[in-house]
């Protein structure tokens, strides 16, 4: 059975793909953080919204993001999901690789339901920057 | 004025200098992880205390660790930290670099202590492996 961190993921990108921005939103904690890109980062879920109203644009509206393989490190109510991130669009971005070590960090809420604490697609690279 | 996790973390690489893991024991938290290799975890801080003393004597009780350029995402009481982490010992570990992109996870307890929920010092590496 696959863990359900990675069904998860899987909505998250389904919703990010159907650009369904208030879904996606719901599967955010409040406090969340998005680095939109390095020395960039979106917090709460407002921001978030809009910054991935704005990266949907930029990718002009074709970003299809897609995972392949990923470690998930739990540890009770907390895990760090550890994963190769595809990003396939009509539209390359030049400056950062649309094929990413991923690093996001998930948060279990009293209802048992995890969360997007920490989105982080930049993976360890945001300290070569 | 340096972030706190940036001392917090000074503390633990002391602690691991001076082999004092009863004291670094209480930087983690109950149920923590610690990726001592990769496909090797232990899980809660008896074992994570058992697979520190192992990792000293591997290194001949000569580990020195510390932390080069460091990068913090907060988002409310949970931060991933992406650290350069430089280890030194008078034996080298020739499997794993002794200089590499750490991905730490903190949790603030319920006193607004950070505490060390995931610590897993080869990042983005394990999807390598």
């Amino acid at each position: 059975m696959e863990h359900e961190l990675k069904n998860f993921i899987k909505k998250c990108d389904l919703a990010i793909k159907q650009e369904d921005f208030d879904t996606l939103m719901n599967y955010y904690t409040e406090d969340a953080i998005l680095v939109v890109k390095p020395g960039m980062i979106a917090r709460g879920r407002e921001d978030i919204k809009k910054a991935f109203i704005a990266i949907a644009k930029y990718f002009n509206n074709s970003l299809v993001p897609t995972q392949g393989e990923m470690i998930i490190l739990e540890a009770g109510d907390t895990a760090l999901v550890i994963s190769q991130t595809l990003l396939d669009a009509d539209k390359n971005n030049n400056e950062y690789s649309m094929d990413r070590k991923a690093t996001y960090v998930f948060k279990k809420n009293s209802q048992g339901e995890w969360l997007c604490a920490i989105d982080n697609s930049y993976g360890t690279e945001l300290i070569d920057k």
